[in-house]
């Protein structure tokens, strides 16, 4: 299978954070095959690091799912619970450098578009799984990964190449438990990449600055019930507190010394018209430039959600279930990434540095590999796209998955000194 | 059975409305044994007329839940897609009028209490139906109507008995569909009554007034989703729109010549934490004393909703899935309840008219008999009660239930004509 | 001067509570022409039982301000400072009880219309003060009081006639500084009346319950000052706070066992579009048909009021400006209202209780009357309005004001044991 | 008198935009005295093109105590209305290009401190007049114009200097109208400057850029009145519609592709806690790095008010008063004011471009001036402050002002060609 066909298989199979047992399964299936000695399950993460799980259910009617649509069962098994990352190994024929290359996996809780211009519609590769959607090229991020994969299977090079499938990204999750789990511990050179980002077909990146620190959290509010005609007064509206905190966070004014994001992404309460709201919980998440802005950021949300709580005397909790730091490039990989790029004849444009005005979880990645003494970047690599990022519609330009496949592999040609 | 086995029966298998397939189911198994004439299914209720009724999976799943939880399936398949009206006849020896009695049957979408101190919990039937609940007596109001009954079948009496078991009372749904089926277009008499509203065990009101005008609404937050880092301006944020309507339908100020309510009683929307919501709804409803200031809370209610709309640039719709309005009891029929409650010994205080401050969907059943030349009232059988209607703790003293069949019981002696 | 001229005079010059220079001195003018015996100035209102006093650049602004107009400078000197009460009592012939008629004088904070179809406009007794407005017909209370005066100076009675002419019953301020100055304490019997409420000319009520308890409030919401464009991260934004609190207070639900209002009426913040503002102040005010649920009303706005200071990190201060209870009417002095009023023509129509939704600090009077074993009532006369209570159109139906001065008078008649 | 003398008399005559009187004519006074040839009234700013302007009641009220304090009648008759632009000439010796230096004379609306450690207060020259306070040091920016107007006055020189000393720069409206003028139109080489910005004393940029696209608003929002205790729902509540509009426009999103900001600086509306509140006013502002987001913003907060009025029934207006647009500076000029700074030994630091991210009224100038052919900057001259710009505790380290003086007469040096 070539990549865009990969990809296309991914993109119907769209899974959700922590719940990619049937991608993680075919990713697995498919790096044995090439001869990768591959890590997977409790191998590849840390049980504990796993920040926002989904919840048991969640996480065993995915599996049943994969189950159901041919996911293999002893490799399904081994990631039960919640267990998606994959880690590829392939040793070089001489000693050399561990150089890595990571891939992010899941998909959004987005219902995918059933629109007659949306050609993974049309064209019959729609999600088939309702409420989950790859709008944010994961799957041709693991498509191309794999694609890459099938590539240096049969190239004679030295060190070591070494492979990472991420599972649960979004809502940066992941990667810090593959980080936490010490799968870069050993890498020499790390290289990620992200599609898309508004960078047209042809242009690539050879790193990328401005990734944004980023919180996510869980609010939790707890009211209390009762009869909306007969007594209104007894209840304690979770709902208004709830909503109260939601238009309150997204005042939060702008920094002057750092750009910011807010978003109340999600938010559910109450269960009937005719009784006052008991509960309702809400997720959201703060952005930064700046670290320090990240963490006021965060103070005033948990200042906000109090006061509002407080003010319907509502009872709270508040979780953090992801989060991001910023990302920086080693100079020396980013010129690595340009020259690679120059010998692609189909990259028309190759630029040092992109900014990036989103977060990204790699950085437990790249962080630690740096901090132990190897270099990483981070890569954007253009693709068109015709609606937003984590739109219904969102889709890429295929044509940019063989630009990427022979970007990797000049990549590895250049740093796994070849024989 | 008795009253407060039954009452334990259903209260354990608490099914929100036009999804009480299992204690209709066992409704008409029992009236068929005592040897009523029992209609249920299409016969019952108004297919179209059947406003707010959950949507096909919801529906179809309950009646699965119903059939493993043993109801029989002839009967319940005749229910199957939300027809759970049931109406029983039953005649005199010899001719006379048709009084009929009204049972309501549904429970709420409410999470029942675990807590120690919460009686259906500790005595071993809390809901089994995880976040349905019958937390307003409506179990109570089905036993009583089947102990009646049982003792109704062996009584000699003139006329003809009818007891209409009504669903979907929440919510303001299901007797509007059973008034329109005709039910009632043969009565003469009509009884109703609910337990508790703050009246203690032993105090009896044969009337009620001050019944709320109810509307019932559902409300839909077309936005648009994008990235919330990227590009959050590039959506349309669905949940900004419905926390604006939300506050601001609570704003809706007092009305000097009317006693009013408005409550926003759930609101759902967004998906992730890093999407910028794209779609939101939510269920709501307006009350009053008085008609038309109902008709204007509802032209107030739509303004908030479509310019909170066009605000954040949503589209919108509004759908009415429910209401209610006033009743009027006939003075001749309180009189009769008077009278029946004077002897029944545990009745301590039986009193004329009892003010109430809830909605009651009995009202299209009375305001038709009425209409057609009958008589209506609707009692109100007190019930201690440790916490209010619609919360997570409600329960009722059960000491009410052989009071309150033995009040019908009277009262069908006083207006069935006894050979 | 007749009672329709007094009317115009007073409405020319509309004075807002405590303010009132020129009108109470015209009244002591007059009364003391009429030969009653008038204390005023600190005579008359206890000094530090003012609430809501304006500040003192108000006070003495109005004071120039009427000195300007021709107000007596020796009464106004006595005035000085915001003492505008006015007590005359006019001795009988013989021993009898003391018998008390109370008018309050203060306009509202209203800018007059000048649209065409606004008579006050049209004939040319507009008030003459920017942003002051007879808007609650307190100007013809004291214009009757005048004229009823003039009339009893030449009657012969038994007993005591005790006229009080109040400042600042808007706000509920005034009533109170008077009661405690013990003006009062010797009175048997008190008569206190509003015109208008919805009763048309013609139509008089000998009492009135129903009236709410209210309470007033101050808050201030101290933030911290900065630059918008450089660093509005640095502010502490007093408006958003305050904006909060207004939205949230007008969201406190409805009772099920009281009628209840909230009202925030005014609200100043802020300096510049370039600043983030440091500094809010809201005026606003809750009511209640029932004392405890007033009570509760002011725990959830203080609580509102302390949470959105909190959330925005604002300091805070609440300051009770004012208030009202509820008003209990005498049977016999109604009976007494309706008896006189059954001799008065141009009454077509006398009840007994009128239902009032507004508050009246008359309270204060009326309770420590009864508190020291006097009766006392409130009446309701008609008088057609074309626009609501404390609107900038609002106006009488000058009929009114001879029924009311001959209605004084029989009650007068029927009190004050006519020799 | 020296800068630092100059500055203390100016600041404790704070006068807001249009108002200073008493600022500019003392301007004019020394100007006159130093032998330059003054413009200004009429002369120096075009009527029609003044937005913003305040009431004639304040202008008139400014006006008189300018008199009262000392200002030369004769000129100050000249400004009355709100004419405060001043514009000063002073030819050299021989023919050569005319360069324009600006300096902006308002204060801002803000009641300045009083605390112990307040310099301007210990040191008795807080502002005079109650409610306004130089807070962004133009008090220091006359102060310096006029010490190097003294200084160039004896000097020998070829070409023309000219000094535009500009009202009302607070609120973007000032410079446009001298602009409109022609005040600029025959300027080869236009130097503006501020002081401050976070940037410390002893360090100097040539130039600057990421000065915001700004727009300022004031939006009336028009309801009904009515009272708040009978008949709240006859009402349509002002201050809630302006309250909605508030906490929305500080929830406008953030945009990925530029810096924006938006402020409610603020908000007055209503006149009594017992009246729904009939009217509200609101001064508000949008910032934008990107003209076309400015844009964007405009039409979202239009949007905002406008939904927001129709949500509460209120009719709405909304004025632009003032506004601004981004600098260019050239980098011709800017070398100059870094040779300039090279030659003032107190400056330690002297860097080409300051990022700012403020607005400035000054770019209707230097545009103007680059339209037509010339050059222009605008530099930022360190001073340290205790307190944020707009703050009622900002001061400036005077230290900044012979270094500013020194500054301005090496630039005038370089550019008007020294014989």
């Amino acid at each position: 299978m070539d990549a865009v066909t990969l990809r296309r298989f991914f993109h119907r199979h769209a899974e959700v954070g922590f719940t990619e047992f049937r991608t993680a399964g075919k990713t697995v299936e498919l790096l044995q095959s090439f001869g990768y000695q591959v890590s997977y399950g409790k191998d590849a993460i840390d049980e504990s690091s796993r920040r926002g799980l989904p919840d048991d259910g969640q996480l065993e009617e995915a599996y049943q799912r994969a189950l159901r649509d041919g996911a293999d069962p002893d490799i399904a098994q081994r990631m039960r619970g919640g267990f998606t990352g994959v880690v590829a190994v392939l040793k070089g024929k001489q000693e050399g450098p561990t150089v890595a290359f990571r891939f992010d996996m899941d998909a959004l809780p987005i219902q995918e578009s059933s629109d007659s211009d949306h050609v993974p519609h049309t064209n019959g590769f729609r999600s088939i799984y309702d409420g989950s959607m790859h709008a944010c090229a994961h799957d041709a991020h693991t498509a191309i990964g794999l694609d890459f994969a099938k590539r240096m299977a049969s190239r004679s090079f030295s060190g070591t190449l070494k492979l990472i499938f991420q599972p649960a990204e979004e809502g940066g999750r992941g990667a810090y438990a593959m980080a936490q789990k010490g799968v870069v511990d050993d890498v020499d050179k790390l290289i990620c990449f992200h599609l898309g980002l508004g960078v047209p077909v042809g242009t690539v990146y050879g790193g990328s600055t401005g990734w944004l620190n980023v919180t996510k959290y869980l609010a939790h509010f707890h009211g209390y019930a009762a009869h909306s005609g007969l007594s209104p007064e007894q209840g304690r509206h979770a709902l208004l507190g709830a909503a109260s905190a939601l238009l309150h966070i997204h005042a939060i004014p702008r920094f002057g010394k750092s750009d910011t994001r807010v978003n109340v992404g999600k938010l559910e309460g109450g269960s009937s018209s005719n009784i006052v709201p008991g509960y309702a919980k809400m997720l959201l998440e703060t952005r930064a430039t700046v670290e320090e802005v990240n963490a006021e950021l965060e103070r005033r949300v948990r200042n906000i959600i109090k006061t509002s709580a407080e003010m319907y005397e509502l009872d709270y909790e508040i979780e953090i279930t992801g989060g991001a730091k910023s990302i920086r490039c080693d100079e020396e990989l980013v010129s690595v990434a340009l020259q690679a790029a120059s010998n692609v004849e189909a990259i028309r444009a190759a630029e040092p540095i992109f900014t990036a005005s989103a977060g990204e979880d790699a950085c437990f990645l790249t962080e630690r590999v740096q901090n132990l003494g190897g270099l990483a970047t981070y890569m954007i690599i253009g693709s068109d796209i015709p609606y937003p990022h984590h739109n219904e519609k969102f889709d890429i330009d295929e044509a940019a998955l063989p630009i990427a496949v022979e970007l990797l592999e000049n990549i590895a040609a250049l740093t796994l000194n070849p024989s």
